[in-house]
């Protein structure tokens, strides 16, 4: 029942209109054999695949969900097995792996499109392969050589998949007290003991082997999260051969049933004595973990993205064929007993939010996916630097601001269809629901605010936010087109870069960190947010056609619509965090 | 697992010390029998039976939902069909009713506390005896003796139950285009035919006779809502001698699986030549059910707070068992790895946002609730019409604000238990799942914003709006104790009158209504929300206890943490409607 075209218009326009994407492939060797017409294509396959195979699974897959069977096993609904072999056939796991163990080699820039698309149609789907990305990344930045050529090739090509083992019952944010024990043996492995809970494709019946990437602690291991290492354990052993070979003790021990994404087996893994292999140095697990975390937060606000744009387009098409009361405006179908509720403009307003949320958003994670490329592709040192800083200061940013603003416009368009939003078949409320976890998961929003504050900002003295405030400044102080958008740049970058003194300026109250993290993570959302539609506008200036108008017309209405919340937010922060610490403890009680 | 404690300490607080319950009651002649204790009985066991007996069913109910059974059949779930006997049998379902026909005859300030517990512990259920109240309101202001003395008794009693049929598939928001046909018998009854949709409560088995009331058009009819007339059809017709006669033509086709609030039956209910009585005059069926719709949209309302408490309490229960990390104060809980995560001020900023939503929320509704009783019980017909007219501006305020509030206080309070909030057993999902639907049904909050924005306010130039920015700036101007709120209620109350005389100049552009009144009611939602912290705020004044502290506290975190939205939501209705309709409908379509 739901549609999806993929937009790829838009994409078109952000990838090489917005960030002038040939330009930058030119300039950077490894990516010269890159061209248009490739990334095109892999656009327009994506953009069918997604449509004809993803989308149709997505409800049926919330209506059946995973099945734990019993005895470790756990089955994925029907359908979910084909579509992940010809997802797997397509080279879509190994769209941004390195071409040595059998990846496609394509930049961030362009897998991240692909990712989005994914995620639109199916974000319980996406799931799977895309804990199979991060695993691969782990193995490839932080493994030996030898772990690199026994999994990678096997994971990208979709013969088995990767997990994320990081929480366990008691451990969910601070990772520094887990409990799972990793013990050498003679051989050189280790043997892993422990539970850990949320793994994200655990176990299913997708792949002939699933490798688990575990944190765990050797005996004696310092205490807190410097103690903490990383393992690979496969479900099965693997042969000399690279043949699969005996069944570790590793096991599913049930799944969760959760509010949404139940296509998405999230398992509780018991290991038992299970044969694992150390990544990396010892004790350098959580830093090993981080490598892959900047690429994973911006995937999470992927997911955001996914949820505004299925939502969105869902909604339009409802908009258009419900009629309901006439026009304020006047009569515009007369034929019929109602007007199209697309004349209303409350309708409208609902929409364009979640329009105006979809394509900043987009934009923003381009922006990330530009800066992770030029930190990995850049021959320049000093590049790369500044474009690593850059992507450590916006990672926070845009997974936990695009996943909250995809949540608001899931429930946006929810609201269009009145009552039928509320009805399971009509598929709105799954949007909710599957959007919802993308704020809680892969560090809650709560946490990638601390880590965006305490981390990239306080820690530097606000240096990363300098150099991106006065980016900003250049570019609307020299943009070329006449559109409101230029002072709204030059006002919230200012704004910004006030407010981020002003919080510095507090920190001698303990807690003003961890009290004003969200509201500084949400203004600093909507400065960004500001600066890519002077992006697009600047990007549209001069440019004929409706698609390029439009574009001036939703900073428009941004501006009028959605920007006026960032003075909320910092007057918010700028209350600073004393009235929130003013209670005692014994204040959060409940009676008997 | 959930807990809930009802709040009556915050209940009796809002009812005696701000709203001087007993003094009123002693003004109101047919009120003068009550008196606190007789109140303090009533919440005490509604805090009782709440907790006892709804609560358990709450999450057993979404897990087995409603079902049906075939044939037009509907099963509840387990142990609903005890407790409804039990409510029923404490009196509960005729709480408000008139005790002429077996009513206990409270007033909507006792009547909103214990809906409020019933809403709070479980939304499902509350649904059951909440229709059978309007339906019994409609047939008591608009019913004939004989059909009051028919019907009243009966569902009081919990013996029968009512519902509403207004919706039909393509007739949701806009009634005026309902196709149900009512067609007149020789003897005074009319044969009605038609389906109706999202009718709550619509088939069951709880109760031995349901009554519906049904909007539908008899032949003829004036085109629009001005030919809608209103009739009560049973499902088995009733004898002379009051007992269950013959079955009537209304059968539940199916019912709706729906996001949330599982366990209440939301039927498809169709007339096929059923026999109905007309309830007042032809053509006055929309009037007829306005004037239940009054009491209805606050109940609404409550189940906003509902969401809201719920979630909040259960949310301090886990911020104070749960560890993880250290407080930035300094080390909590020494012997153990980790500090109660109601240390760290992120988790403190949520729960207090919740808080400050539901006692807000509370006091706002107890402040309508007044309203209404005035409008009833008073004497003096000066008192009454002004009463009903500020009932009449808070009503849609009453019903948006609260829901919107209560599902950002659920989801706020789900992100509180991180990954755990997403699980089902742990309860907090439910609660998001369940409140939604208080956004949307009972007119939609768009619709609630309309009919504030243009009946209430545009419709009379403003007057109702400025009389009541005149009691807030009386009230704060006289007001004794030494807080922030006073200022605050007097800019945002001038604000308040600002924004409406902005407004009120740009209705020569006609969709500004439509365009802005969702931002409209926000902004008229935290100025009523400043009006309310003041209230309780002077009611604490003076009085000795930490109770009273800490309210000064809450209207403080209010000031710093929430109020600031007002300014944004003010921005921007006064950017107008014109971002919104700039766009071509054509711009409104999704690719193929």
């Amino acid at each position: 029942m739901s549609v999806y075209n993929a937009p790829i218009r838009d994409m078109q326009f952000i990838l090489n209109d917005v960030f002038k994407a040939e330009e930058f492939w030119q300039n950077n060797q490894q990516l010269s054999h890159l061209d248009n017409d490739t990334v095109s294509m892999i656009l327009e396959e994506m953009s069918k695949f997604s449509k004809n195979v993803l989308l149709p699974l997505n409800r049926t897959g919330d209506e059946e969900g995973a099945t734990y069977l019993g005895d470790g096993k756990v089955a994925t609904p029907k359908g979910f097995k084909e579509a992940f072999s010809q997802y797997a056939e397509g080279g879509w796991i190994g769209l941004g792996g390195d071409p040595d163990f059998g990846g496609q080699g394509m930049p961030k820039m362009v897998t991240m499109l692909s990712e989005e698309m994914v995620f639109t149609a199916n974000q319980s789907f996406a799931l799977y392969p895309n804990l199979s990305g991060g695993a691969c990344l782990c193995l490839y930045y932080a493994g030996s050589e030898e772990q690199k050529a026994t999994y990678l090739e096997k994971i990208y090509s979709g013969k088995w998949s990767g997990t994320m083992c990081l929480t366990e019952p008691h451990a969910g944010t601070d990772l520094g007290i887990i409990k799972t024990k990793a013990v050498p043996n003679d051989d050189g492995s280790y043997s892993i003991t422990g539970t850990k809970i949320f793994i994200t494709a655990g176990e299913h019946d997708l792949t002939e082997n699933i490798i688990h990437l575990v944190l765990a602690k050797t005996p004696n291991a310092p205490e807190g999260s410097k103690g903490i290492s990383l393992f690979v354990v496969p479900k099965f052993l693997v042969n000399a051969d690279g043949s699969v070979g005996e069944r570790n003790k590793v096991q599913a021990g049930s799944i969760e049933h959760k509010m949404g994404i139940k296509a998405s087996a999230t398992c509780v893994m018991n290991f038992d004595g299970a044969k694992g292999w150390m990544i990396g140095a010892e004790n350098t697990g959580l830093a090993s973990m981080f490598i892959m975390m900047n690429y994973e937060r911006l995937t999470m606000g992927l997911q955001g993205i996914g949820g505004a744009e299925l939502a969105y387009q869902n909604a339009v098409v409802y908009a258009n064929d419900r009629v309901q009361g006439r026009a304020d405006s006047g009569v515009k179908n007369a034929d019929k007993p109602a007007d199209s509720i697309i004349h209303h403009a409350d309708v409208r307003r609902m929409l364009l939010n979640a329009k105006v949320i979809s394509e900043a958003s987009r934009c923003f994670a381009m922006y990330v996916a530009k800066q992770l490329d030029t930190a990995k592709f850049s021959d320049d040192s000093e590049t790369a630097k500044k474009a690593n800083d850059r992507v450590a200061l916006l990672t926070p940013v845009a997974k936990a601001f695009l996943t909250d603003r995809g949540l608001e416009a899931s429930i946006d368009c929810q609201q269009v269809f009145g009552g039928h939003g509320y009805i399971r078949e009509w598929g709105m409320e799954q949007i909710v629901r599957d959007t919802r976890i993308s704020q809680i998961y892969e560090g809650t929003n709560g946490i990638q605010s601390l880590d965006l504050l305490g981390r990239k900002v306080a820690k530097n003295g606000g240096a990363f936010v300098t150099d991106y405030v006065n980016e900003i400044l250049d570019f609307a102080n020299n943009m070329t087109a006449n559109h409101a958008i230029k002072q709204a740049m030059i006002d919230s970058a200012n704004k910004l870069a006030d407010l981020t003194k002003s919080l510095l300026g507090n920190l001698d109250k303990k807690d003003e960190i961890n009290g004003c993290a969200v509201d500084y993570l949400q203004a600093f959302g909507y400065v960004s947010f500001t600066y890519m539609w002077g992006l697009m506008v600047e990007a549209s200036n001069g440019k004929d056609g409706e698609f390029y108008t439009n574009k001036a017309k939703l900073a428009d209405f941004y501006i009028a619509r959605m920007l006026p919340r960032l003075d909320a937010h910092i007057a918010m922060v700028k209350a600073t965090s004393q009235p929130i610490m003013d209670f005692d403890v014994s204040f959060f009680a409940v009676g008997e």
